[in-house]
């Protein structure tokens, strides 16, 4: 291949550096198609035909003639995946492509003053300064990259809607939000907009009581006012009654009371409303026992199945804690089944390295996707990993995850392996299997050397980078391992907080039984003696001890491979990359240090190997 | 007594809140003589004699006539001492009153921004967006009750000089501080200002290099131009190579090389350079058990001692680590014979409870002063505990610290009780026996629900407030208990890091010896076994269970007893005080559940009277 990818090109480097010029999505997707070509220096015949299956499209090539059928936006999705595909020099997919879930959502946390909550790679690309903020050019070239990859539906602002976020959607700030959504409309994506389920009360009115016949009134001419500006949006998305957000309890109300109501407001205009279902206890007493977090989801709107509108899809992380390295699914998504529901994916590395250590997503969202059918959620949706870096992720290997991510969406089921070549190819033609292979071992390495098969939370406080095992042990977050001389864990089975009854039959006895349970998750479900005999003979402790040896080395060895690539990356992006493994092995060290010496102070029992414990 | 203290008027409640009138000295004395007079309702003629006797004073009274005769401010300290005497009805002092430190100096840790570094009671007195900034009232009703406890000399600037507050002795900023130094004047007052050693680069020069001409030229004018400003300013105040400040390491010079330069330009003047001491590794690697964090201040300065320039102070912290709840004096203060070395205190209650929790501070004094004969050190400092609250100090009953200091630095030895007795009397006259009861019982209840016998570190990190065992276990801090199933502490005797050996020798075999050593100090010193006998039979673990219990009942005590003061106390400071506390009561609880269940989960043994210790 001939093209040598820009920083900011991502695995779009086949296309040129300039925006695509055009007023509609099918001038861009010819111009993009016409550029890409020349750019591949291929030079065949085209044609795209426009018709109504909107997503949808159809790739045929007919003597040295490639011709493009699909709907708005269906053939530029027709457009990037042909090029992709020449790119790569594999052959055409024989029949009509569609994707699989209709919404394909990404989700910034992004504040009106240009921080990014939980953001890795640089500042907002939508705000700055506590007003809307955005360099059209970057945000075309963001437009492309997502629409490349099929993801349609974007929120730019975070679901902790502070002042003066929270006015958004109102006055100039919202004329300046919908020049933004002019810009993406054109590439196929609709924006969702993060409202604050108090703003009745900052505007005047006495209460936001979702029953209160005002504030029906008040969000019914907001929503009227919004759709005038922007008539595509894909609606509202509310995170209530969550780690001190405003939300219907405050009126002593239910989240399908709250929910509906402002559903009931998008209804007219076709808008959705995706409602957030991280709702826990987040002023938890450490001493309660009884109390267990990852009920909270599930107790709070299982009951409430069958009382959402039609228009309203909760929207649920995939594990019942809070996107840590490895949780079983949430027992919500495989619940409610009469309710429309989302699965919220992190591609942001919150707990999972914060783009500095990496780490390949798409396996821990197949092994969700094993246990939770695809068919259980209507719209999939993940938490942006981007930013302004010139690279959009930080980690440059990173956007492997945003592209795998949009890949998901669209074919409703993974394929971590194809996803990596894919993207490695795409991105690193001259390095393509090397970096395929880092990918696809970063995310072993990464849980081999942080918190121990499925257990959480031994991150440092407030920043989550870095270990510290008893960080949030006496904390009010509900996020306990009750480590002691004698072992680890909470008894989440039927013996103990019965979380693991919130699972259909087969799962439920799965998780219940120590001896069943998959091994990278037996600490989720069970406390366990260090002596605890794992199916290979190991004991639990030895196995901790195992792990955080080899997870270390693993990431040292990352870093060996990568350094192996130099000249076969751009400098640039090989120089970056380096920097970051470089403290991911320290990292690394760290973790496995501290992890290890936290064990052994409470068991007192060295490594069987005599590896390095320090006292 | 007749008079009902305001709430910013201190224990200094039997002057009027109108600011006294007058230009000099002299004129405030007289002005407050006669105001306080009235105010106590004591009629009688008073004569005021001003000699050249400096600070001392003399109180005489003969045929109900009242005389002053002293030095300037010695008359303005006999005033307040006069008055203090009369209101609390007691007989006048014989022969000359002089203090036993000529500098007793308040350290403020007052940021540019208007914030205090680890001040519990509000913002800055000096500073607010980025300048200068107070008001002169404020400061006058400041520098009054300063004065009536002789405090003489006041760094309103933090040691952590961060821009812009390194050009505080610069341009207009200096003009304005100086503004401030003229109030103070008035009452004795003098000012010290804390600088950053790398002024010179910032300022445009090279280096900061303490032996480079150009550096030598930059600091004696810079010391001519603030003394032209303030001619009687009292010094500079410089933490240098210290929590990552510039310093002379940087340059590869010694610190009395860095010292001895700047105190050169101060010379002509009369000032002196207070330097700090607090000189550690602060990214110390967790598993290097050699490294000792309370060993660092010694081993940097003590070779040194006779190579600093006669003006200039090294200025210590009362323990070689860093403030805790108890620790040994620092060997520095009990070496360098030939150095001049000042006593640093802290009354902000970083590490004593934050002016929530009621911690006396006298009694930890007195501990440090019984070691360290008062002799050994030629000035005494402490970390301001005061900010822009209407009382000054956040807690009300804090403010018994600020007094007790002032107390401490004119007198040179302490009287933990008659302190107290005398401030409650003056601060609230109705209620002062069982006031200064609650002080006195306050550090030892405090104390005891904390980190056990002298552990330290065992607070949140970042915050400073509240338990986390570990939270500092595996920093880069260097402050370490490694904790595990067997025992805790650090062995810092002659078979461990020997900072013992930094003792004089009588010291040293104290210390080095688990049964000579103080009790209180034990796990300061020594690494201790689980199961090791106390001297009254206990083991230690029991020991920290006992006190852990008893510490939080005494603080629920402590509550209680101040509930039985409703009506004798103005109300708002009444509920004030309450408020307080009631946190207090709640802090201690989770203090003794966390380091209960820390112990209990490391060591399985339970408490031998069956107390509840939650797994």
């Amino acid at each position: 291949m001939s093209y040598t990818p820009d920083v900011d090109s991502a695995w779009i480097g086949y296309l040129p550096y300039a925006i695509p010029q055009g007023h509609t999505t099918e001038e861009i997707a010819r111009n993009e198609l016409t550029a890409g070509l020349q750019a591949l220096k291929i030079y065949r015949k085209f044609n795209i035909h426009t018709d109504e299956s909107g997503d949808a499209y159809l790739l045929r090539e007919k003597e040295n003639e490639l011709t493009i059928t699909g709907g708005i936006p269906g053939i530029l999705y027709g457009v990037y995946h042909l090029l992709s595909l020449l790119a790569c020099g594999d052959s055409l997919p024989v029949g009509i492509q569609k994707p699989f879930y209709p919404l394909r959502m990404l989700n910034h946390w992004d504040n009106m003053d240009g921080s990014v909550e939980r953001g890795y790679a640089g500042r907002s690309l939508f705000f700055d300064d506590q007003r809307v903020c955005f360099d059209p050019v970057r945000i075309h070239r963001y437009a492309r990259l997502l629409a490349s990859v099929g993801i349609n539906t974007v929120c730019p602002n975070n679901v902790n809607v502070r002042p003066p976020m929270d006015k958004l959607i109102t006055g100039e700030f919202l004329e300046e939000i919908a020049g933004l959504a002019d810009i993406l409309r054109l590439y196929g994506i609709r924006l969702i907009l993060a409202i604050d389920f108090s703003l009745p009360v900052t505007m005047g009115l006495k209460t936001a009581d979702p029953l209160d016949r005002e504030v029906i009134q008040f969000w019914t001419k907001r929503a009227n006012e919004v759709y005038m500006a922007i008539p595509d949006l894909a609606g509202f998305l509310v995170k209530a009654d969550s780690e001190n957000r405003p939300g219907p309890f405050t009126y002593g109300r239910s989240h399908s009371q709250g929910g509906n109501m402002i559903a009931r407001a998008l209804k007219p205009y076709g808008g959705s409303l995706l409602w957030r279902c991280f709702v826990y206890n987040c002023k938890q007493d450490w001493r309660d026992s009884v109390t267990d977090r990852p009920k909270a989801a599930y107790d709070n709107y299982a009951p409430l199945d069958g009382q959402f509108d039609d228009n309203v899809i909760l929207q649920i992380k995939n594990g019942p804690l809070d996107f840590q390295v490895r949780e079983p699914v949430s027992p919500l998504l495989l619940g409610m089944p009469s309710t429309a529901k989302a699965l919220e994916l992190q591609l942001a590395q919150e707990y999972t390295g914060q783009q500095i250590d990496l780490f390949y997503e798409a396996f821990q969202w197949r092994d969700i996707l094993d246990v939770l059918p695809a068919e259980n959620i209507t719209c999939i949706c993940a938490v942006s990993n981007l930013g302004d870096d010139l690279n959009w992720t930080g980690h440059d290997l990173a956007q492997a995850n945003l592209y795998s991510y949009g890949r998901l969406a669209w074919l409703g089921k993974c394929e971590p392996q194809t996803w990596a070549n894919e993207w490695a190819k795409l991105s690193y033609p001259r390095a393509a299997e090397k970096v395929a292979n880092i990918l696809l071992a970063s995310p072993e390495a990464y849980e081999k050397y942080t918190a121990p098969l499925g257990i959480g939370f031994m991150v440092t406080p407030h920043t989550h980078y870095g270990p510290s095992p008893d960080g949030y042990e006496y904390s009010l977050w509900g996020t306990y391992h009750r480590t002691n001389h004698k072992g680890v864990g909470v008894d989440r089975t039927k013996k103990g907080t019965a979380f693991t009854m919130q699972y259909p039959p087969a799962l439920c006895e799965m998780y219940d039984d120590p001896k069943n349970c998959p091994e990278k998750l037996l600490l989720f479900f069970h406390r366990l003696d260090y002596k605890y005999r794992l199916k290979d003979g190991r004991t639990l402790l030895q196995r901790i001890y195992d792990d955080h040896f080899e997870g270390a080395e693993d990431a040292a060895f990352l870093e060996k491979e990568w350094e192996t690539l130099k000249g076969l990356i751009p400098q640039d992006a090989f120089e970056r990359v380096s920097a970051r493994f470089e403290l991911q092995t320290e990292n690394a060290a760290q973790w496995r240090d501290v992890i290890n010496s936290f064990f052994f102070r409470f068991s007192g029992i060295p490594d069987k190997l005599g590896r390095r414990i320090w006292p």
